[in-house]
């Protein structure tokens, strides 16, 4: 089982300076608590990076891609060649994506974790690829065990990679015609949660489309017969190599003591798995935002997180991610900056 | 009665570029939607600018500032120095709205509305002191009716002058201890609720203290007597003269054409005095969170509003408002930047 393997193991945070830090927040010249989850998330990056003072250094979206057997059942309005148009867009600069992280000042780089398309190079593209997209998972499993477990590593070490490079915060999105069809089944037998709880309309599916959608995921269910508790093989049958990878790469951001920024739903379906080979990897998890997407909320609630964001997005990319950054510099910042009650002159409560 | 007053006057948005607007919105490569809140909110600035293209200029945060009598009555947990011990430190640059503002790359003015203290001339302050601090309310009319109008016009005046100078975007917030008090009261009478529903913890009473809050203004709306339809009457009864003349601030910004960015249940509360003598001012208005503060939900729904976040601030100083700015950036550089189907050569939904 993959919940052995030492490779993946994240230490859980060390709460000794949480008191400190706690100190120093309820020093700022504010009501106690009035600056509500900006105060948690203070807190959690001191704790994140073992310092009163925490720093966002080369803040990096990685979106991850991939392509899906399970599309030739016809459970996205959006035929499959939109994933390697969408990868053109990304690199071209001109997805909604971009248009957020030059906003905000992050870096963005493309993994190929499995796209059908062979990509010339280019700067901003990581070539992982580990096959030209998944089998078809109501037929057969999604990938092999090997290609599952190459897809973890790939993520653990790109991840890790990055991180060495400086990054100390990283979201992460991701791209691929299919992929809700590939969450949803992760969400509902890793969770135990009926199917319909767990789909919904993707990039745009009628009521049709939806109970089709939740059809397909019943069948390939019921055909595989396996058990929730075996991670890896879960992985395997229902997966996405953008989704594997994509675990792997929390996992190996978390290692290195980074902040992980949790776009949507398919994000979430990607941490859910890495949150049972690394529960502690949950520590080091920013919620940016609950998404449009049925299931998101339910896979939330089972992951007991608190979003930054309810905007109704649904557009993946780690979109959500950097739209909740700028959450994360002000929390960081008004730990750093602001004054505090002795250093400003100002009475505190319950002074006349 | 006030409403009647033609100067407030604010135009309804010419709807011409809507579909038009919406046309290019849903010509982005994302599903139709998939921005959620962030579509709406290109929609609202397209039609407030009347451009396909808007832009963001001189983005603004106005803190107003002033005393209350009604804090004699013992409404809130901290001294009344406090007003003025913040501005100083607005000025100084440490309060959590400075840390925002510095952030976000907006300018911040704090404007004396009515602080007991006389402070020495400052750049980033305007002296607009109508008087020193309110009368208390549960005695007699916080301000007479002369007053209400000379802060009202004074607010309308300045944010009309900051429109000149250059600036789209206005963002409002306020300090005073006693505020949440007076927005109480306004919000019970103006839109004949329940006292207990209105009122909240402010910079943090405990349960007695709310107790007490909610009897103090149960007394005073019973000692005046007031007709709700009279808004001059009601906010030179209950208001602040931060309250009102944010409320002429707002009028202001409307009718300069500029979208205003409304933080809390305060700031809320002197946009709702503000829909009543200009209800068109709504259409310019861009709702930033949903505070901790009780009363500032309900009031967002008698709004019909929808904010942006919801992340349990309760701190004032229109430090939601700077928060959300960066969530209006993304809607206009959506629009302004991200490509389109056809220039990205994207498949369509339903294409094959």
């Amino acid at each position: 089982m993959i919940s052995a393997l030492p490779a993946f193991s994240i230490p859980p945070l060390d709460m000794t300076l949480k008191a400190s830090l706690q100190a120093k927040i309820d020093n700022k010249t504010k009501p106690l608590g009035a600056l509500g989850q900006l105060e948690n998330l203070a807190l959690q990056l001191g704790l994140i990076q073992q310092t009163l003072s925490p720093a966002l250094r080369r803040p990096l979206i990685l979106v991850f891609a991939g392509d899906h057997g399970i599309t030739e059942e016809g459970v996205s309005p959006y035929p499959q060649a939109v994933t390697q148009q969408m990868v053109l867009n990304f690199l071209a600069g001109g997805a909604g994506i971009n248009v957020l992280t030059r906003l905000h000042g992050m870096e963005i780089k493309i993994v190929d974790a499995g796209v059908c398309h062979e990509f010339p190079p280019h700067p901003g593209l990581i070539n992982a690829k580990i096959g030209m997209g998944t089998h078809n998972f109501l037929k057969m499993p999604a990938m092999s065990q090997q290609a599952c477990m190459q897809a973890l590593t790939q993520g653990y070490q790109l991840a890790q990679a990055e991180a060495g490079a400086g990054s100390n915060i990283m979201g992460f999105g991701e791209m691929g015609i299919g992929n809700t069809t590939s969450a949803s089944a992760l969400a509902a037998v890793l969770c135990d949660l009926p199917v319909a709880q767990c789909v919904g309309r993707g990039t745009g599916l009628d009521d049709a489309g939806v109970k089709h959608k939740a059809d397909v995921i019943h069948q390939a269910i019921a055909h595989h017969q396996i058990e929730s508790a075996d991670t890896l093989t879960v992985l395997a049958t229902f997966g996405g190599f953008e989704i594997v990878m994509m675990a792997g790469a929390m996992l190996g951001a978390a290692k290195r003591r980074c902040a992980l920024l949790i776009d949507g739903f398919i994000a979430t379906a990607a941490l859910l798995t890495a949150s049972r080979i690394a529960p502690a990897i949950l520590d080091y998890c920013i919620f940016a935002h609950c998404s449009d997407e049925a299931g998101h909320a339910l896979l939330l609630e089972q992951l007991k997180a608190k979003p930054l964001l309810n905007l109704g997005l649904r557009l993946g990319e780690g979109s959500g991610a950097a739209l909740a950054y700028p959450l994360v510099q002000a929390a960081v910042n008004f730990l750093n900056e602001m004054a505090s009650f002795d250093s400003a002159n100002i009475s505190r409560q319950g002074a006349t």
